[in-house]
């Protein structure tokens, strides 16, 4: 292999680092989060400088002004990245939680405790902010964590990993919980995705093609988010106003993100009157629609949507449109075509409400509220790593919580098996 | 392929099923449980004339006596498996619990409700019982199951997957809950294990060779169960007679079950006098010992320990042991040496009890009891499905609640994000 072993060395240093990280106490990981803050903060013209390199690189291979601003580092990002890690450390830490304990009849008693995973690594691209903010949740949490950055931010990655590592040895953490891999041929992550000896999850971040790379890579469990194709679903029994104010959120407040609405499903009684004032509001703030037919009988100017509108994941200023007959077709529609991310229905209709709670199979599935809430800081959990549309492990929005695992602790008194 | 796609119509069948099966009340899901066990019973003779081609091609085929035990079915297995059936019909139905329920400050309500996972595949060896068991723990807790089983019991398995299919179309559900791979080739199981569009989880369920080639293909996440390479830790600061119960118990009670001791580890203080009486024991009880040279010199007769015993899984009348300078060396010794399923420490000392739990990372730690209590049953789960020493998604024996994942549903009165 022309990487040599650099993945294999690297996972086992920080699987051997990850026990004594486990048992750290709450003080300990808070002060090392402090210095992580503290040491981007102190460091930060270093960074910029070695992120300087990187955006010069980037442009000169010609990559698009959406790509520098991800990868670009100023006195503000720092700032905000050191904050983001004061965040973390300021939530509580869910390790050694009891999260329920029984007696049983021959009076053993069972806890069953929350403890770390052990080695997570993270593969992401261009934003070097990730490797901050997810190097802080796994710290906190008491996982050691292996960084894997795109290699536009090369530069960048190494210098705040070795401000990350430094403030470790500086407190009581050893600098082996924080790994970098540093060649970033696709190759080494291969390798790396075979060391389930040594990591216990995967998460990739980034693109779809990235995140597929890796799901068919891995003998590592991994947890990941394909893509959020949002619905929101318009019942005839609903609050117009309401309906009209949810979808324009989901949709027009920040476009770009994986919580936004990308297809908006309208019952036919209430279709002609509903889109005539909603679609001319979306037309005013710019956005594209696509729509079946009995949409275009409502609004001729729109453009007729294919068969690959309702699959489609726009992360941008353009929706999809469909009239349905009834709440049971929207249901088809959204298990049908979507991402089982995030999907909400408006209605006053109370037997409605609990059939699309029940039979959306989505992560997040919402009565009368805009689709943009499925997220760690909105659901209350401080911060957060990601968001899986897997059902396996965790599900939805993933905080602290969801980089743990749980052992069971048994006391007893000399109980033995009959 | 010489298998054609019967994998992926499989598949394709318990996924498009899943849907309404994850929506069934518990109700409709007893009577379907109750049909199952009825049906087990009143199809005996089908079930037993099935089996006995099962075991005649297995005895031509020169399989030997332990392999024919577990695949032959006479009538007392068949009550038994019927038996089983009704203990998980009744159990507490996991679906629809509300794990957790909470209020955001803009007033949206948020629960996090338990839910099937959706289609299972078991993969398993020559015992017929295990398709019916965990067919019935999967249908309880809302998945589709699909069942592969050996070769060697294949007449067995179509009869009883008959008998099952025959119970769910009598009731409310779908026969498509239940899907049996007739093809038991390598390459279909590999073909089984790509779907991972269809199938949300993949249990393997025999030894260690049938775990291996299942974890290295799968693009599912896996749920295994290597080995159980158990340890008691006697320390110095115990009650010697409570420290022998434990110890003969976690060896002898069953030997070849994966919660049994394989290694005994004393405190050198106590080693002479503690040794003494209990080598004796466990030599009456024809247990062979395999000893350090700290053990020899307590009792000559014991056979050197090599390198290979201390990782080895006897699942027999064998016991490695040793003697340790402290606790740390007896964790240090299990870390390494152990399967992190189940590890025990006999100490009247509270101080190394706490160590002890907090730093053995195994799936379930005791403090003075036996080893042989992690047992889905003993835990007070009702049934078990298998036990975990993997960390992801469940750990340590799984019972129903390991079966499912959770969606969260979001109750609001309009609210939008600012």
């Amino acid at each position: 292999m022309a990487s040599g072993n650099e993945p294999e060395k690297t996972a086992e240093a920080a699987k051997s680092a990850s026990f004594k990280l486990a048992n750290l106490d709450e003080k300990e990981k808070n002060r090392a989060l402090r210095a992580i803050a503290a040491g981007l903060v102190k460091n930060r013209n270093k960074i910029i400088d070695a992120n300087r390199d990187d955006v010069k690189k980037a442009r000169k291979n010609g990559k698009g002004s959406a790509f520098i601003d991800r990868l670009m580092l100023d006195d503000e990002r720092i700032d905000k990245m050191a904050e983001s890690v004061l965040v973390v450390e300021a939530l509580p830490d869910p390790v050694g939680e009891v999260i329920k304990t029984w007696r049983r009849p021959n009076a053993l008693e069972i806890s069953k405790v929350r403890v770390p995973l052990g080695v997570i690594a993270i593969i992401y691209e261009s934003r070097p902010d990730v490797g901050v903010q997810a190097g802080a949740l796994c710290l906190k949490s008491g996982n050691c964590v292996i960084l894997r950055g795109g290699s536009d931010a090369g530069n960048s990655n190494i210098e705040i990993v070795k401000v990350m590592k430094q403030a470790c040895e500086n407190t009581d953490l050893s600098p082996e919980c924080i790994q970098i891999i540093k060649d970033a041929s696709h190759d080494t992550v291969k390798e790396l995705l075979k060391m389930n000896r040594y990591i216990d999850l995967v998460m990739p971040r980034g693109g779809e093609a990235l995140i597929r790379m890796v799901s068919e890579n891995s003998r590592i469990p991994v947890i990941k988010h394909y893509k959020g194709v949002c619905h929101v679903y318009v019942d005839n029994e609903s609050d117009g106003e309401m309906a009209h104010e949810i979808c324009f959120n989901a949709k027009v407040q920040r476009p770009g993100v994986c919580n936004a609405m990308e297809t908006m499903l309208v019952h036919k009684d209430i279709a002609g009157k509903f889109l005539k004032k909603m679609l001319s509001r979306f037309r005013e703030a710019g956005v594209q629609i696509r729509g079946d037919e009995r949409v275009r009988r409502v609004a001729g100017w729109v453009k007729p949507a294919t068969m690959e509108d309702w699959d489609a994941e726009y992360l941008d200023l353009i929706l999809s449109v469909r009239v349905v007959d009834s709440i049971d077709e929207a249901i088809s529609h959204i298990n049908e075509h979507g991402s089982k991310h995030s999907d909400a229905i408006v209605t006053f209709n109370y037997d409605k409400a609990r059939k699309f709670l029940r039979l959306v199979d989505s992560a997040v599935v919402y009565v009368n509220a805009s689709t943009r809430f499925t997220d760690g800081g909105e659901f209350g959990f401080g911060a957060e790593i990601g968001i899986s549309t897997d059902k396996f492990h965790a599900r939805g929005p993933m905080g602290l919580e969801e980089l743990t695992s749980y052992k069971y602790m048994v006391y007893g008194n000399g109980q033995v098996r009959e």
